[in-house]
């Protein structure tokens, strides 16, 4: 393996370790919301800065290893794990306001028991996973499977603001709870985006077809080419 | 001029163009709220797709300028360059939430007259205008001088979500319209972000010094080195 190579395994490494921080900040957040758990959010909030600190490290290994790429392929995986490191640091800012929420919310009683929110988050986790496990294994057909999934996060999302709302109007004393639910939510709907970028980052990456922007529902299905 | 330079002046220039774009989105979708004018609000979601075309035509002139980029400079002012247009790509999708907003807020009667609205829109495109002067101008000084006003922004967005929160305690009724204004203020808010993002992209790129992540307040005053 050229000298090359190995810094490029680095990178994708960093990349990979990163990952997992934002991952574990996520559910950490939704965990100290559900199990009402002050410390846990704390911990969140403060481990956001090892993220932060893994985006520039990969920023400063990606400008270095672009001065010696020598193929256009490694030129395009460089700068999207650029991208994609962070896209990641927005997760980890997502999780952070999840439990900067938690902390506030658990000052006062619980409003009820929480189902949608956990589900949001499993969902957000998974197209996370898939997005980033497409990137290692080169599976860009994983990662197009990633893009509709958007949707669903989007229309919980809404019918939770939508609940949550009609909660207020029935009973104003709850208006700080539900605010704080809707935050929560909207970062969870966030997360998911971040995912579908990423995933679409993935598919750019391996069949060379800029998917952003295009219009949601061409990409439901495979293109007929493939 | 070499065919090098040439390039790296027309990737500069459409980099200047999606920016224009970008501001006038913002600008026209905060006048649509405020003149209760749809067509208007129609024009800046439909616009949205020039931004979109434009961040993959800087992607793709970027890539192939990494290709030849003979110097480490280069290198950092052509990623630097994907950064702010993937932020200009993303504050022209905050300006479409705002119009979206703001032809559901004209289904109803006006809740209040906007002050702290478009005070915030100033101020957020202030911001962005200065970011980006700072990035075809070379002075880091004036990209500084961006970093610490998104606190103010930040603070109007808090002050106005509390103002609306006791709208709706008083008067349920308003319920939808203060969620959509919150949105709004929400999205302000959020375009001040990115404009300090491209600032602090542009301190970088001309002291080699990465400010981001760093606490806001050692941004307030100069570094004692300089």
């Amino acid at each position: 393996m050229s000298h090359f190579e190995q810094e490029l395994t680095e990178l994708k490494e960093r990349l990979l370790t990163m990952a997992s921080h934002a991952e574990t900040s996520v559910r950490d957040a939704v965990k100290s919301l559900v199990e009402r758990d002050d410390e846990l959010a704390q911990r969140v909030k403060e481990d956001d800065s090892i993220v932060d600190r893994l985006e520039i490290e990969i920023d400063e290994i990606a400008i270095r290893l672009l001065a010696k790429a020598p193929l256009a392929t490694d030129l395009r995986l460089i700068t999207v794990a650029m991208k994609i490191s962070h896209d990641l640091e927005r997760v980890s800012d997502e999780a952070t306001s999840i439990a900067r929420r938690s902390i506030e919310l658990s000052k006062e009683p619980q409003l009820k028991t929480y189902i949608d929110i956990p589900r949001m988050a499993t969902m957000a986790l998974e197209m996370l996973k898939d997005a980033l496990d497409s990137f290692v294994q080169r599976t860009p057909d994983k990662a197009r499977g990633v893009i509709p999934r958007d949707k669903e996060v989007d229309a919980l999302n809404k019918q939770l603001h939508r609940e949550l709302a009609s909660f207020i109007v029935e009973n104003p004393d709850t208006i700080s709870r539900c605010l704080n639910l809707m935050v929560v939510s909207k970062r969870l709907e966030r997360i998911a985006d971040h995912a579908t970028n990423i995933a679409e980052e993935v598919v750019y990456l391996y069949e060379g077809r800029d998917i952003r922007h295009v219009g949601k529902d061409t990409l439901e299905t495979p293109p007929a080419s493939s």
